[in-house]
């Protein structure tokens, strides 16, 4: 997607040797109309498919999931990382480790908002290592729900989430998939 | 606003004394449509006032306050729990104690995207006994910018938070306020 792979490369900020900074417009500060067109591009590409429920982690994941929910009509549900005590019934729960924060945290979402009958849109803001996206995948499984697919703003495809997503049977979609970091800046693939 | 106390009452759930659960439509399942008109009416109501970024808190702030900033055309800052390794500028940093997961929680924002010429509208979902909101107050002072008002979308006028907001001549405004919870549901005031 030209517009966004022209944001990253005007506001992105690579920092050490693999992170990419993106939180003047997608995970610090939002830029709302940014991310209502990420939605529209995830929605036209999912229209067809049935999509009954979007499904991110909290926290940066939930700004586009909610655009990508609005365009498709359909409620968006927010895994939580860690139980809170207003969720009191049961819930699906996976552990997935934040290379970020290099802590391991775990996921939950209630039974009652993720069931067999749904079809299941993943939509995330990174894709690098997969753990997020993984233990969302294993949200879905245990729910006996359908998963639809996996829809990501940012892909690191030259960190290995996406090729094991892939190569599991999952659709992936990357709205800009960067191949490395170079002196010159981010090269996209 | 009537939109809202209606799903309240239809969807909102009672537990324990004065826990209202709204998770079905506000903060675990999200309903985007229902998002998009909170965020028109807060739009509607502080549009003369020249706001120039919305200001919350993750995780459940974010969907609300990104369709805020979506009809007001203004970029949207959520303040991070904890300081993540991606963030690695000076910020601003404030404590709020948590009363749903009775913790202690450090919440900041970068100092690059809140500055002395912003004029801030803080929105939350949820406004009780108002730490996180008077935390976000804080992350405004410290940055020497104008605070325009707090926008919630449920106040429980019952609990401390929007009087001693409003005593300190801070403009609330709450698209639902509950006045208590009683055994026929929930009585708007």
């Amino acid at each position: 997607m030209e517009l966004l792979k022209q944001r990253i490369r005007e506001d992105g900020l690579l920092i050490g040797n693999n992170i990419l900074k993106v939180d003047s417009f997608l995970n610090h500060q939002l830029d709302p109309q940014l991310l209502l067109e990420l939605g529209r591009e995830f929605a036209r590409r999912f229209r067809p498919d049935g999509v009954t429920k979007i499904l991110t982690v909290e926290a940066s994941g939930i700004a586009v999931a909610v655009m990508v929910g609005l365009e498709l009509g359909v409620p968006v549900l927010f895994a939580k990382k860690k139980q809170p005590s207003t969720l009191v019934e049961e819930v699906y729960a996976a552990e997935a480790f934040s290379f970020t924060k290099q802590e391991q945290v775990s996921v939950c979402v209630s039974r009652r908002y993720l069931t067999a009958e749904d079809r299941v849109l993943i939509i995330d803001d990174f894709l690098a290592q997969g753990a997020a996206a993984k233990a969302l995948v294993s949200l879905v499984e245990q729910a006996g729900a359908s998963l639809v697919g996996v829809g990501v703003v940012v892909e690191k495809a030259f960190q290995p989430g996406g090729k094991e997503l892939r190569e599991a049977g999952i659709r992936v979609e990357a709205l800009a998939r960067i191949g490395a970091f170079t002196e010159k800046g981010v090269e996209f693939v």
